[in-house]
């Protein structure tokens, strides 16, 4: 994710041509940054919450809403933005903070009484400065993760397995990712991980975008189909699971990628420790429990065409959540950028990220 | 699988290309059909065991072991084709039956006095007879596996959803299959069984065959992820687990298609009932138990340019075992042609699988 001070447009890899293609997708208008997060150009709920806020910047030149006022358009991009996807919850955080921006902005600079249009190159500088803010911040968290995360594992023998689901990677983020911030943490403190990578099914971002990470990164990696997690957790190759996280709630239940949940139950059986991974942005505290957080169903093409050839008869059916809920009994541990919770209850997560920070 | 009797070669569909394409695959050699076996063309543990035993019926013409004592080629053809798979035991229990056909009838034709070569003509009307017997015998098997299981099932309601992993139905072998062959009993006798079908990666063969096969014969289904079964199981929406099998240990314990041990411990954490259908002949009673199973591990490609399409960085490690063992401990029932097994011992197993029946 670039931002678009400079060029007026934001310029964001398009993850769905990867690992084949390293192509960049240029977007010009808040509808060609929607799209880009519908069709998962730009995934990874913290990158969501990134490319949304630069995406509210080219509102007020969006000629689409040339007939409002700029900072009517800012409010209208976030709402427009906020129905792209429904399950991470930062993509919310981003735009309400970018309407907090307009929101200021239009209280100095909007003269009611003559209907004097905001002063428009002052909005798009305070717009473009938070987006910049909330890029800044997530890379700090990326870094804190890592930093919370090594320092929970700091037991892990030299070498050991750590599996993980998806991608909570750089990719998913403006910094080093969640999960793997753990894993590039513990690689630079010479643990030398060997990280086994569920390719995740159906979109395969940890065939196509984990993998990837890893080998450009030299961190050992070995893909396998999500239905082999079991047997590598039985055969002891895994000192950790650590996965990413799109939605927490209160409780510590985990909304996270399709597969999360099923991982999460046999790591229990098999005695293996289960992480989430993720930033103080990604709880949703008003949600009393995981049961409340909408689960985005996807299109069932993505089961039978996923990789353009059919692979299944025309006309089947098929169910696509693309989340599940995860919860809080089979996570030994949430590590955060404000510090690890290993125990998972409303009144400990609330004392951790509820806490204003200097 | 159909018999070469008439034609000189075994006529195959071709599985790899279903349900793209209906596409028929013509082996004239005994390394045809191994090739075929080998590239899954014909898969399911007593589909190898049928087109084994018509390959071995190639072997006297096959232009390979022109050279040989048309009983020597029987053998040789024999001892080639049980390099092709390692782990389905149908294959072997298949090939020891052609062996002793081509004993018992060189024992008769070749006198050893004189070296006369064996009667080439009576040779491949015995080998043929005999294949035909080996399908005739799959095809009562997997009725009778449809009514034993169907009995077992009784109590489940109309409507119920029954699960499935890989395909264990009529493309798996000569007749109905085995897990479906469940199925199929069930919706005769007026179940109206709603089966969720497991995609089962690497390979697909949920996706691409078993929909296939239950939308032909108007059974309902719905296709998933393997990663979203235990969401299926937490919600209850299925009255029990259905899969084949690939070899059964003395024990109980099954190799069966990846993903299946995954699957069976969470029916177990999910309180729905395991269970697993299969022919006498895919039981191992010389084995103890399944550790001592010989597992298969294929090429990484299929992980990673499954579909054609390279949806992996290249040069990344896999891991691709084809089967998992299950143990008998997670098996509610192991339902076969010679009755169901709901005490999973050696003691009852050997009883029920041993005896020798009319």
């Amino acid at each position: 994710v670039s931002s678009p001070a400079d060029t007026g447009h934001l310029v964001l890899i398009d993850q769905t041509r990867l690992p084949g293609e390293v192509m960049e997708l240029r977007c010009r208008t808040v509808q060609e940054v929607w799209q880009a997060i519908r069709q998962l150009s730009v995934r990874g709920a913290p990158a969501i919450g990134v490319a949304a806020a630069y995406g509210v910047c080219l509102a007020p030149h969006d000629p689409q809403y040339q007939e409002m006022d700029p900072i009517a358009s800012v409010h209208a991009a976030c709402d427009y933005l906020a129905t792209s996807r429904p399950t991470a919850v930062n993509l919310f955080w981003a735009l309400d903070r970018m309407r907090e921006v307009a929101a200021q902005t239009g209280a100095g600079g909007l003269d009611a009484a003559f209907a004097l249009p905001a002063d428009r190159p002052a909005l798009c500088r305070a717009l473009i400065d938070e987006a910049q803010r909330i890029a800044q911040l997530d890379r700090e968290t990326c870094a804190a993760i890592g930093r919370h995360g090594a320092d929970l594992l700091v037991d892990l023998p030299v070498g050991a397995g750590i599996l993980t689901h998806c991608n909570a990677g750089a990719l998913a983020t403006a910094g080093d990712g969640t999960a793997l911030a753990v894993v590039y943490e513990l690689a630079r403190r010479g643990k030398r991980p060997h990280v086994w990578v569920d390719e995740t099914r159906p979109l395969l971002q940890g065939a196509r975008l984990t993998t990837w990470e890893l080998m450009q990164r030299g961190i050992d990696c070995t893909l396998i189909c999500d239905s082999m997690a079991p047997l590598v957790l039985r055969d002891g190759r895994v000192g950790a699971v650590v996965t990413g996280a799109d939605r927490i709630a209160a409780n510590g239940d985990v909304a996270n990628k399709v597969g999360t949940y099923g991982l999460a139950v046999q790591a229990d059986v098999h005695g293996v420790p289960f992480y989430v991974a993720a930033p103080h942005t990604t709880f949703d505290l008003h949600l009393p429990e995981g049961s409340q957080i909408p689960i985005e169903m996807r299109p069932d093409a993505e089961i039978t065409a996923g990789m353009g050839t059919m692979t299944a008869p025309a006309g089947v059916a098929c169910l696509n959540p693309a989340f599940d809920v995860t919860p809080a009994r089979l996570i030994r541990g949430l590590i955060t950028d404000r510090g690890a919770i290993t125990t998972l209850d409303q009144g400990t997560i609330a004392a951790t990220i509820a806490a204003e920070r200097g």
